[in-house]
């Protein structure tokens, strides 16, 4: 870690957040008001070797560094939001399905590029911590960040802190049990959260309607009807459009969302809720609206009264902003 | 709370805890090491003003001291655990149906009469501190302990300490939406746990099927076939000999409170998970096995893994020791 004497104060030095997807390395470097100075993406390439791809994540962190005129070794330390099952101690990915790792000692790898700090968590829990600290849930201390997307994630904060259970494994909401004997899940499980409410849940229900010989205009925008790869995006032009299938489908899945919502409003009593991810963003309020009916009807009423359900506000920058603000809460711990 | 100087020092001294119920009010005097030096019993006699039944809980203390040699003024605090919703920095309990009580600033009262000061809190977060701290969860930072009688509650203990959400209303566990267009619940909602699990859903599942002509031998034990208020004894003794009616029902709501310990377990990965009331503490261990087993089928398996599911182990006691352990967190804050 270099000589201590020598360390910026991570109090005011700026530091690196970083984003790791299974599609895109994003990194920034935030000052310590969490004011992103500068910018820097790579495409992940997760076919390649996992050296390769941390190779990448360095590049990014330097490459950000260099565009805001600032030397690595002024920077205070580092935090990184990854997929994946993670321990925030000893910094080693367990399994990350989509980047193809098991067993990624992911820190030190990184610590003996960059020579600073590396801290990490996984992207649900940094999602939640930016959006609390500077985005929809500011000013909050209960907060529970939701996201949805290829998946469906969620961190949870209590008492102003990150709260990330016995073995860093809370927030598994897209596999609590939501319908009995529903669709298989990735996992193995029937009927999870994730596996009538997550993107590919979407395209899988409009998918079978297709199979069954009705129409979407989502078929025509894809090869040999494989919906699959259906993107957010799309969905949310023809949810725009009210297009058949798509429309019944999607309000299925927000009337699902909104029984999770009411799980964790009656069970947990936050502040708020923050709902985020690639499908949320992608889709008007009109999609938030159908979950907060669904919400409200399956709260218990002074609970949900007592409760803010939010649009997550930074979009794309979460992960980095809450990457960063994670590395400055861990720096202040040391 | 008289002169400062002559208090009790609360690291050392004796606390007072006080389990207030529907039914009875039992009294306590718990040392520095969570013994229990005395108790004190009486009843709560609900029908009679609040003014009275408060009278009644001040007559336990006073009891409770007497019995164990200690005067009022050599007790640290007092703590009491009573149902509804309430506020424990107030000390006003807003709501308490099973003690028809509104707005009755218990601790201000209590305070009144007993000159030592009083802390306030709900019986499942009383009763799943007692466990936490002296019970089944010894030794755990992250346990939520399961209530299941009349109704179903919770408590949640985070880091070592109480987590009661945003306004004091977490753990309402009992209303979680799980069975869609399920039987109408107490709440007004549809498809709660509670509506499914708790003592009372049994008993209305076993009389519907009595109302379409089958028999138990519960019916020879109650008046005008009506079974609301069979015991939980009853129910546990139908069991142990393996009664048509009463077993299935019993099956069927083991396999809902095992859903919703896979809720739990995969949402917050909990150290452990308590199952503690009336119901829990009446059935052998067959029941809980039941609850086990949906409750492995539905959670993550390495989540699952690394849970334990217990029995609550302090009985009618966790009330008396939960208040004494909560007085002297509050004490150690003030």
């Amino acid at each position: 870690m270099g000589n201590k004497k020598k360390n910026p104060d991570p109090a005011k030095a700026p530091v690196i957040g970083i984003d790791l997807g299974g599609t895109k390395i994003l990194a920034a470097v935030i000052d310590a008001n969490g004011k992103v100075l500068s910018r820097f993406k790579k495409k992940t390439k997760p076919e390649k070797s996992p050296r390769e791809v941390i190779s990448r994540i360095a590049d990014c962190a330097r490459g950000a560094a260099e565009v805001a005129g600032v030397p690595l070794s002024s920077i205070a330390g580092i935090g990184i939001g990854a997929p994946g099952a993670l321990n925030p101690l000893t910094g080693i990915i367990a399994l990350a399905p989509n980047l193809h790792w098991k067993n990624i000692p992911l820190k030190a790898l990184l610590e003996k590029q960059l020579h600073r700090p590396v801290f990490l968590n996984n992207d649900a829990n940094i999602g939640t911590l930016g959006e609390q600290r500077y985005g929809a849930g500011r000013g909050h201390q209960n907060v529970v960040g939701i996201f949805i997307g290829t998946g469906i994630g969620a961190g949870i904060i209590f008492n102003g802190e990150l709260y990330e259970g016995a073995r860093w494994m809370a927030g598994e909401i897209g596999h609590i049990p939501l319908v009995e004997n529903g669709p298989l899940c990735g996992c193995g499980k029937k009927g999870c959260l994730e596996s009538v409410a997550s993107r590919l849940a979407v395209v899988r229900s409009i998918g079978e309607s297709v199979k069954k010989g009705r129409k979407t205009i989502l078929t025509e925008k894809v090869k040999d009807e494989d919906l699959s790869h259906v993107k957010s995006q799309l969905l949310a032009d023809a949810w725009k459009r009210k297009a058949p299938l798509v429309v019944p489908a999607l309000k299925e899945a927000a009337r699902y969302i909104g029984r999770g919502v009411a799980i964790v409003i009656t069970f947990l009593n936050p502040d708020a809720v923050i709902l985020g991810g690639g499908l949320i963003q992608a889709l008007d309020n009109e999609f938030i609206s159908c979950i907060k009916k669904e919400a409200r009807k399956e709260s218990l009423a002074p609970l949900y009264k007592g409760t803010k359900i939010l649009r997550a506000r930074l979009g794309d920058d979460a992960g980095i902003i809450g990457a960063a603000a994670y590395a400055r809460i861990r720096l202040r711990k040391k």
